[in-house]
């Protein structure tokens, strides 16, 4: 059968969610101990991407099995060999078809600004430092230009391949909880970097070097160099995959 | 001159905050960075112990210096060399007498339950994950019970050394924000483990184990074994030491 599990993440100590050479990552260790449990060799794949650093709440990973365990409690039994900075929050049973890449989603990412002084040690894995005071509102003015179907090049890493930079974005905004910024946006998909650019150009609007108004150029430009910074990766959390069925 | 320091501080990779045998502390790491950046033999005197795991974002440490460098600033220039798990928020000059552990001081202290059914690893090191449903309402009723002055002998660590058991809590109590509860507390001085055998009894009202009042009986009892279990030290956070001068 075909589970499919959610998964959250500290990907503080992870080079990211994919297989690659230069370290280890979440599919490797969820490979790893789901190889182990079921006793064959087992490749999950992943929903979406996440950089060294970046976290997940609910990351999607799909694979294959032979087994008798009702799918529902696949996650219990995973968390128990899991390190605890991978926890399955949900699995389930899948149809043989279903690719969580290929079918029609919804993702929201977060994105957390600590707007202060001085840093906080205790957040210092899940937020990026800006001291400057940054106005939430403008950014907030700023992110509303991202809603609806647009062409996203000057928000992707140069050099992303991809067929199409238009991605349909159904909502983004910006909220502030005392010192804490949070950067939301959901859509049907994201080019590579494009959260991370996205709040690197809504730090200068909330700074004041950019107007709210210039993120409606900076698409037209389709230009990367017309953009603002990446912002670093741990302020980056993967929220929630949606899936229509 | 005599510096008062306000240190935040991860406390996940430390053996407490008091120099000891065993491995590195909060007070080791600002003695170290402090003689070297002053060239002197420094040694900090620290407000109150906090335990290994535990975490601060408003300790105090003391220490005295031969320096023209103005007080304000030591802040900025120590946090160049500290690791990114200690940062100090404030520096200020105090009077030669002022000792931060015999001055009037009033401290709050915050502890947080994550109350869902799987951990979030995102905060593993920060909450007390618990799954089963606690009623908020009722631990916060029982919380009311430790205001004012008692004699805590039931919550106190067995074998705690201490003139009187005796402690004054201006205020406690317990709120619910979404999976996290946070558990409060501000007094005049703690007792050795008393907030974590506080919060241990609370989780026992919180699950239907214990009726609110019994608070108020533990506390008669003037017995250890009349309370619940110590709760795990990640969730601990020294939230703010207050002088009055």
């Amino acid at each position: 059968m075909r589970v499919m599990l959610t998964v959250s993440y500290d990907g503080t100590n992870y080079c990211g969610s994919q297989v690659q050479e230069n370290g280890i990552t979440i599919e490797e260790v969820l490979n790893r101990e789901l190889s182990r449990f079921f006793d064959q060799n087992i490749k999950v794949s992943g929903a979406s991407r996440t950089d060294s650093g970046v976290h997940a709440i609910g990351a999607v990973f799909v694979f294959d099995v032979e087994t008798k365990m009702p799918a529902e409690k696949i996650s219990y039994a995973l968390n128990v060999s899991l390190p605890d900075d991978i926890v399955v929050i949900h699995s389930k049973e899948v149809s043989s078809d279903f690719h969580p890449r290929f079918q029609k989603t919804s993702k929201t990412y977060e994105y957390f600004i600590l707007n202060s002084d001085f840093p906080n040690p205790l957040l210092r894995n899940y937020t990026y430092h800006y001291r400057k005071f940054l106005d939430d509102k403008k950014m907030n003015e700023a992110a509303k230009f991202l809603i609806g179907e647009h062409d996203f090049t000057s928000f992707a890493a140069i050099g992303s391949q991809t067929n199409t930079f238009v991605r349909e974005i159904f909502d983004a905004g910006v909220r502030r909880d005392g010192d804490l910024i949070v950067f939301y946006i959901t859509g049907a998909g994201f080019l590579y970097n494009m959260v991370r650019i996205i709040v690197g150009t809504l730090v200068e609007v909330g700074n004041g070097k950019r107007k709210p108004s210039e993120m409606k150029e900076i698409l037209e430009k389709k230009d990367r160099s017309a953009a603002g910074p990446t912002a670093p990766a741990q302020g980056l959390v993967l929220r929630e995959i949606t899936y229509k069925e």
